[in-house]
């Protein structure tokens, strides 16, 4: 089934211990593009400036990936620049020019209304509410948000939240979004905001699952689940992958006939195989290049270092 | 198989956001040896003062642990004084009395020379070295350590790695002892300071091991080994959550016939589990209290909330 995914589509400059790389294709659109385009048909809604150029367009259609909702904006993309040091486990930004970003009107082309699976990147929550007004035939909403929304635009997030499927974000955003240091009361709070389940993602160390208690008839608190990272011995670049594990995540529950609860446990293994690739080049390189043979390897990988029936 | 343990027994005076304790039982050992009894017999070599009561013995007797090596000195017991904030991450020392474990020369009880099973708990690696010199005909050698020992005693503790079977630690550790601060690259490193294999900690992210070459036949480098924590709502008291660990996985591993890689999977499990149950309650009240029907249950949970064929 298809997702449509509306989000940034944008040019990173990026400098880690392991190199430096300027103005390469990035975007919480496009991370969560090419990684969910392994599993299920993707189409995006994003704006771009003229510096956005053919090839930088066969990067998205060279996966399959519907680039119809594209719009071409004069000026410049959104570029983000950012900087990693010590462990790599968080970004400094060092520079944000949101270029004609700032005046994005997602617009959904007629071919994209049949979409069943709408994914909200991570931008104004007055823009992912509009989106979803206009989708309303969609069979499954998934979203994510960050902290500046959180904590400036709580009243507009508030109503995105209360008509997601499933929210995923990271540990400090579930903190301050809940206003709980404790993970469990944290995400029992932020479930009671409306999202019918919850992601958590705690970067090199995995993430947890909270599955909607409808799904399970009415189990007052769901019952989490945790999936494992992969230890990496090389992290290139961690830019994009929290949205890479977003398009492992719904990718995969989008090819799916329905959301269960073994669908969801897997899909979280796929969002972190997802993300482990997203790391090990600069930019999107290493999602770009991933092959299906690859993906299925390192999800048996996934398992064998979590299950106690291991075979190794 | 006996365990023969060796580190403190002290009082603790903790300040949590759930309350406040004056002089509860406390110590490495006393943590350590209460997770494993739960498994397989253990013998105890510590020092304490006059401030040992027999009731306080009598929390060791009560799980058929050996106290005949806890050395009765004059003066007080080993008193720490901490306390935790927000999330209950991480202590704050507000005070390290030693008082008789000062000067704490460990005696090894002849009747405990046949021990097979050592664990050094975190003391100074001169006395770990001393009493591993007296067990010539143990089996395995399991042993604990902390910064303060990494940084300032380097060449003593380099002494004891050498000749330990398992290594555990937490996660600044291992990147204080190896210098690198990826997690992968820095199991390397003190792998190769001489652990056969190395348990690391995370805390609320659960533990990742790393089984020892040897074991696989030759692998060059050890393939990595999930275990979650479980999610509590409520912690408690952290404190002795890593010792109890060490009891779980170590008491485990010396109910088995041998040290295989799915006994060390099970054993990061059952690790995961004695500390789960220290954080809920203060002290060692929890640990002295539970039963081997709530440990299969929490070991069951563990799995559930683990593995992609889970029953929920």
């Amino acid at each position: 089934m298809a997702i449509l995914v509306v989000g940034s589509v944008a040019f990173d400059s990026i400098e880690t211990p392991h190199g430096k790389v300027d103005h390469c294709l990035g975007g919480a659109a496009t991370h969560f593009a090419l990684a969910a385009s392994y599993f299920t048909d993707v189409r995006v809604i994003a704006v771009v400036g003229e510096d956005f150029l053919p090839k930088h367009e066969a990067v998205f259609t060279a996966q399959g990936i519907d680039t119809a909702g594209i719009e071409r904006a004069p000026g410049l993309s959104f570029h983000w620049t950012g900087a990693y040091a010590g462990n790599l486990s968080e970004a400094q930004t060092l520079g944000t020019d949101l270029n004609v970003f700032e005046r994005f009107e997602p617009k959904i082309p007629e071919a994209y209304t049949d979409s069943e699976y709408l994914f909200l990147a991570n931008i104004d929550p007055v823009l992912q509410a509009r989106v979803r007004s206009h989708m309303p035939k969609v069979r499954m909403v998934c979203g994510d948000t960050m902290n500046y929304w959180i904590k400036d635009h709580a009243a507009n997030l508030a109503a995105v939240l209360r008509e997601l499927d499933v929210l995923l974000i990271n540990d400090g955003e579930a903190r301050m979004l809940s206003g709980e240091t404790n993970p469990v009361r944290a995400a029992e709070k932020v479930l009671a905001m409306g999202p019918k389940s919850l992601v958590v993602k705690h970067g090199e160390y995995g993430a947890t699952g909270f599955f909607g208690e409808h799904s399970f008839g009415g189990r007052a608190v769901p019952r989490p689940f945790r999936a494992p990272a992969l230890p990496l011995a090389e992290v290139v670049d961690p830019t994009g992958a929290g949205d890479s594990f977003a398009g492992g995540f719904y990718g995969y529950i989008a090819s799916q006939p329905e959301l269960t609860p073994a669908v969801f446990r897997k899909a979280m293994f796929y969002g972190g195989v997802m993300g482990s690739f997203a790391c090990e080049r600069f930019g999107t390189e290493r999602l770009q290049a991933v092959t299906s043979g690859e993906i299925e390897a390192r999800f048996a990988l996934f398992r064998e270092i979590s299950h106690l029936d291991s075979a190794i």
